[in-house]
């Protein structure tokens, strides 16, 4: 592998990608719209000449990164999918059948070279880290997760709005709206993200489910999902019921598996204050698990635990770079 | 009644205890801790002399409001229901099989005139107020709760650090502490309510169990909980998975329930971006219920849905003021 593009290189999830390529080898065109092409992107310890998006210059790389739209993903994927291996960090194909949905360390060895690869949403990505050794060890049956999202996950404005917000806060009163939001969420939490669905559910609940179902390879897997955006910056945290078919005979067990398991960091010391936080988790590349204990309805068949996973790595640019290491070129 | 006491007056609960009691004809003492004794309270439309706490004083009223610390309700809460009708906001007698723990509308029809009474635990009273309607329609057989609680459950001193670590914040860094959180609570969101219990789960997690059941009147209810505290001022919110002993024929139907049942207040029509949240639910009386479905797995057998309440009003002094209107005195 010679030469990669990040396309959508001055948004959240692209910069970030950026920042994780670092000082590499690899030679790296920063592709981004016409507004941004020409100016000059400081990131990783490397300067970029941003060019202006074109199927040509995509053409001449290994690996293409999507950092876009589902609809610029709809448009242009299959066509830069001829001559790169696309990495898509949409939804545009996370549910087609024959695109791969990867969480390399959960389902990285099912790859079997596709061009088009689907990078997964970020609540599903970051559940996964730790769903994948659990559901191995005993069987998931069913898993009911509300989630405590953070604003990065409407991009860099969005994280903006909710500083500056935040800062000039007085008091509640009328809705004052949003740019990025669908209502203002400094000291607010909106049970929205994305847009709603025939059986109302969000289509950010439902993605869980799909997603979940998908890269576990348990096409009726049991699971129900509230997704909430609340007013932190860059890092997801979820609350997590789930009920397996096997019983689970120790925390300690659990605790151990979940420590040794890849990309999960252990966070699980509630008397010393210890457990997983955004606070702690930002800028992390592994997930933070914690406050494991026995679900209180399922007794041994039952785990509650809380993660929280940085929402710009675990959940996009840093799930979209391992995917990249599973390519061979 | 003519003659009541609100000790603690200055805490947040006793404020908006004092709020709530506006112009009235009662007459009402304040009391606090010797420090604020002697001080002029100006709250309600009335003005207040701060006495410093007597057992005599109270003894001269005929209810008598605590909203100070377990350890102040236990020391004197028996003695002070010798003389008066004592309600407690502290969780001191809240497990005790002979204390009534009063949620006026949904089990006020049970108090017998005890002399001491139980005000519940913040999530609990604003739960119950969609509970106990949905319970008595269709058998609640478990419920999975996530909640988003508000500052204001730490008292007003929290309050004030989350605006001002909100106004002030620069970027995550190692955590500079909290006079009033487990964590600085800025940005961030703490699996932490009250502290740890054997079985690892919260007491504040716990207190939503165990009230629950007992003002349902269903000691052996499948409840289990996980408690986060986020940045928001005083509102909570809370994420509901239940399943239910009967079928529900239709969504309509819980809407109409719902919206009829006193204090819930209907917000539901997400496709107007309608739905409970704390900015629209602080400083009203009304529990906001909302995110109305059917859950993905129990089907016609389950709801999710998600509500807020005033941590402050439904979840601590409107219930208690409640409270005082089944007292006959």
């Amino acid at each position: 592998m010679k030469r990669i593009a990040v396309v959508g290189c001055t948004g959240a999830v692209g910069l970030t990608m950026l920042e994780l390529l670092g000082p590499t080898e690899l030679e790296v065109l920063c592709m981004a719209s016409p507004r941004s092409a020409g100016k000059l992107l400081q990131v990783g310890g490397r300067d970029y000449l941003i060019e202006p998006f074109s199927v040509e210059a995509c053409a001449t790389c290994d690996v293409v990164f999507l950092c876009v739209s589902g609809e610029f993903a709809l448009k242009y994927g299959e066509q830069l999918a001829q001559s790169s291996v696309v990495i898509d960090n949409s939804s545009a194909f996370r549910y087609h059948p024959d695109v791969p949905l990867l969480v390399p360390p959960i389902n990285g060895k099912s790859y079997k070279g596709e061009y088009l690869i689907a990078n997964p949403n970020c609540s599903s990505a970051i559940a996964l880290m730790v769903l994948g050794p659990l559901h191995q060890a005993f069987g998931l049956e069913s898993a009911i997760i509300s989630t405590y999202q953070a604003a990065s996950g409407a991009g860099q404005p969005a994280m903006l709005e909710l500083r500056e917000r935040a800062r000039g806060f007085e008091d509640y009163g009328l809705d004052n709206g949003s740019e990025n939001f669908a209502h203002n969420l400094a000291f607010n939490v909106i049970p929205q993200v994305d847009r709603f669905e025939d059986n109302l559910y969000t289509r950010e609940e439902m993605k869980v489910v799909w997603e979940l179902r998908k890269v576990l390879g348990e096409p009726r897997l049991a699971i129900s999902t509230t997704a909430v955006r609340v007013p932190t910056l860059r890092s997801h945290a979820e609350s997590l019921t789930l009920k397996f078919k096997q019983p689970i005979h120790s925390l300690e067990g659990v605790r151990r598996l979940l420590a040794e398991a890849p990309g999960v960091e252990l966070v699980d010391d509630p008397a010393a204050g210890r457990y997983p936080m955004p606070m702690t988790s930002t800028y992390k590349h592994a997930v933070e698990v914690g406050r494991i204990r026995f679900n209180l309805i399922y007794g041994q068949y039952g785990l509650d635990l809380f993660i929280s996973g940085d929402q710009l790595l675990r959940g996009a640019a840093l799930n979209a770079f391992e995917i990249m290491q599973l390519v061979k070129r």
